[in-house]
């Protein structure tokens, strides 16, 4: 499927900084020919350069410069391509620009190197979109899912699933093929149990993508709990030293209330809320409210019960912050303060670990205890989580095929409607490694890169 | 003059930020060795690859890469070197360097790589420290000269000065041997001629030295005049749209007082000052006192004269400027609001240019005028300007020398002594390209550098 694109494009692929090194990109039929006009090489010209070479020149008046040398279709584009590297100045690389984009070179718009790579069939959708979640991944976790999904592990074995609607569409077809034999009863049993088995392998892929999403974006981790029961003392405790790990990475969004946190590789997103208790002031309401709407939303709910309180009150607060959990969140109780008094007093409902947020007591069984909720058999090497929100719509939509196909086999629907069913499934499928993409998602999907990507 | 080093270093060569590749440098005898043991390259190994060749991989867990090959001596540092082309992220850059420290590679540290091309005879110190002014300049004319330095060029000349003054110590060296047989009159005469090329010469490159340096660092330009004559419109207007230009240069920093503009290629630092007048305000006295130290600073002024103002006024403004001036600052009067009054009341001073600060008018002159000051023969694209303090320094000294050798000619000093002033002289020139250089020197030259470089 190799378009030839018949323009020639040019970005800087590094960000000029305080650095040592600037690179310009350029992909495209002129790459060569535009390269020996710009930079005088000190031996053969670019042209009649083999690819995977390096070759040293000068810009006259503006820098001495190696240029990697990629051929056609040897290249992160698939086309004839150059990676100009430079001294790293603001002012180098815009010479470079202007002199390329002189020569009749176009400046690239976002993510257009990597839309070419995609267009000319060096990599799929997938592959494509996992370029910019390597580039922005944070935690070990977040990569290394990004990486799985860059190298194709992910699009394969989404491959595997669609080979396996093909097939049931073939069964559909024999059917209809041989409608009036009789053969109906035999191939159905077939078709139902190979129906069960796709329908199940979505489904796990589906609800894969809340941790996957959790792992991309960071865990909701909501810190609730009494008024001054000490969450705020936890979240600094958790954060402690660690805290300047997350922050030297650029990009990570901070809000007031919420904390990153690396533990063992996944990225956890704290969030210190309001204290709880019987307000009657109404802009407290207003904020416990809204600690108890950012719990919901939370993936995992550390309940600190203060060590200090009556078990009453205690017993009050965990039911306060329970009731309004679902079946999906994960509740840790927290009993705080847990150095002051050490055995608690009788009747405290009983918490699952004793800390102290003040000495730092207890704090590694309860990292301890978030890590290992996100280590189980989904974080294997091998697994594919989904953690695109468009790749999951996708997903959603096949799934709610398959069931129309099932519910119309149950129900002796005629089988060409089924066909057309399966169709969709196949199709919807299809859209995540963009077999068939409107050029309006292309746009939205690469925009959303970095220039020069 | 080549020097084993023992050891291999790395660093990232560019700042993790938004951009699409990122690069990991690394030198000494090790890099194949862990090259090898780091990445799995897809054919071949790195060990048994020829120089000057990308070498695609893949790096386990963390990466796809694109390795450069460098062997010694065909490389940056002189050493065999490699540098790993990675996806943009934070997290992989450490990662990989994570991975080449484990196996025994040390982090480098500011300008280690340079150092190391300096000490293996890839460069001279002059030369090197031309890398860091490449990366920092932000304007034509900076750029070039420090081009040119890094090119060599500015070596050269110096060299070649060195040249006739090892030529001259060896016309001393033929008095001292013939002493005795009568022969100093002859070689006096061309000793003497020799000796007023070569102080010329020196003196010359010194005196070079304030535009280099002011090109460098930008010009600096005082604007001063009487309260409410239009320095601020002024300022203003010359900034106009051209200040964004300056301001997305990473490390152009601005005072309150102090703004960038880039007049064809030449960086000109405007210094607004408070309004000149008989201030009885003790604070204002110290204001006007600091806008007369700063103007004494400047290399231009710009005297806005009041075109409202009666003559006698602006007369007495102008006169208090330029008693202030020096021979070397260019003074530039300007009589604004050329618009309102335009053909001036007699007896107003005359002036240099007519403008309007609000208007607009005549500034194009102005800035064409501020051009030509930085454009004559100092600034052809042969010409080599000093703009490093430290070379500036080793001139003088050198100069001083000569000067020594001279005085001693014209009194009859005894030859060898003239020979030791000359040798001194001579080793003056040598620190500039680094052929001795203490280690504290060499550590404070690269400790300016960036990692990676």
């Amino acid at each position: 499927m190799m378009i030839q694109f018949d323009d020639t494009i040019c970005a800087p692929a590094t960000t000029p900084g305080t650095g040592a090194i600037s690179i310009v990109r350029i992909s495209g039929p002129d790459t060569f020919r535009v390269l020996d006009s710009v930079v005088e090489f000190r031996a053969g010209s670019a042209s009649e350069s083999e690819g995977y070479r390096l070759k040293f020149g000068v810009i006259p008046g503006v820098d001495e410069v190696l240029v990697s040398i990629f051929r056609a279709p040897n290249s992160y584009t698939g086309e004839d391509s150059a990676e100009i590297s430079c001294h790293a100045s603001a002012y180098i690389v815009e010479q470079i620009l202007r002199l390329l984009v002189a020569s009749g070179v176009r400046l690239a718009g976002p993510g257009e190197f990597t839309r070419r790579a995609f267009v000319n069939g060096k990599m799929d959708l997938a592959q494509a979109e996992a370029v910019a979640d390597v580039i922005t991944a944070s935690s070990e976790a977040a990569h290394r899912v990004a990486l799985n999904q860059l190298r194709g592990k992910y699009s394969s074995e989404l491959r595997a699933l669609r080979d396996h609607l093909l097939e049931l569409a073939s069964l559909l077809e024999l059917e209809l093929d041989f409608s009036e034999e009789d053969v109906e009863f035999a191939g159905r049993g077939k078709l139902r149990s190979l129906l069960e088995l796709s329908s199940e392998h979505i489904r796990r892929l589906t609800e894969s993508f809340k941790l996957g999403n959790a792992i991309k974006k960071g865990v909701p981790v909501a810190i609730v709990g009494a008024v001054n029961s000490g969450k705020s003392t936890l979240l600094n405790a958790l954060l402690g030293e660690e805290r300047a790990i997350v922050s030297d990475v650029p990009g990570t969004t901070r809000d007031t209330v919420e904390e990153m946190l690396n533990i063992d590789g996944v990225a956890f997103r704290f969030i210190d809320t309001a204290g709880l208790r019987d307000a009657s002031d109404y802009v407290e309401k207003i904020g416990i409210e809204r600690s108890l709407r950012s719990m919901e939303s939370a993936d995992v709910v550390l309940a600190v019960l203060d060590g200090d309180a009556s078990p009453s009150e205690a017993a009050d607060t965990l039911r306060s912050i329970s009731c309004r959990l679902s079946l999906s969140q994960t509740l840790i109780t927290l009993r705080n303060k847990a150095d002051a008094v050490p055995d608690g007093p009788s009747g405290f409902p009983s918490c699952e670990l004793e800390i102290s947020a003040k000495t730092g007591f207890g704090l590694d069984a309860l990292k301890s205890r978030l890590s290992a909720l996100y280590k189980t058999g989904a974080m294997d090497e091998d697994s594919v989580l989904v953690t695109n929100l468009r790749h999951y719509e996708a997903l959603t939509l096949a799934l709610a095929d398959l069931d129309s196909v099932r519910t119309g086999l149950d129900s002796g629907i005629p089988t060409d409607l089924l066909a057309e069913d399966l169709r969709s499934a196949i199709r919807h499928l299809g859209t995540i490694f963009g077999e068939v993409t409107p050029d309006e998602l292309l746009g939205s999907i690469f925009g959303r890169f970095c220039i020069g990507k």
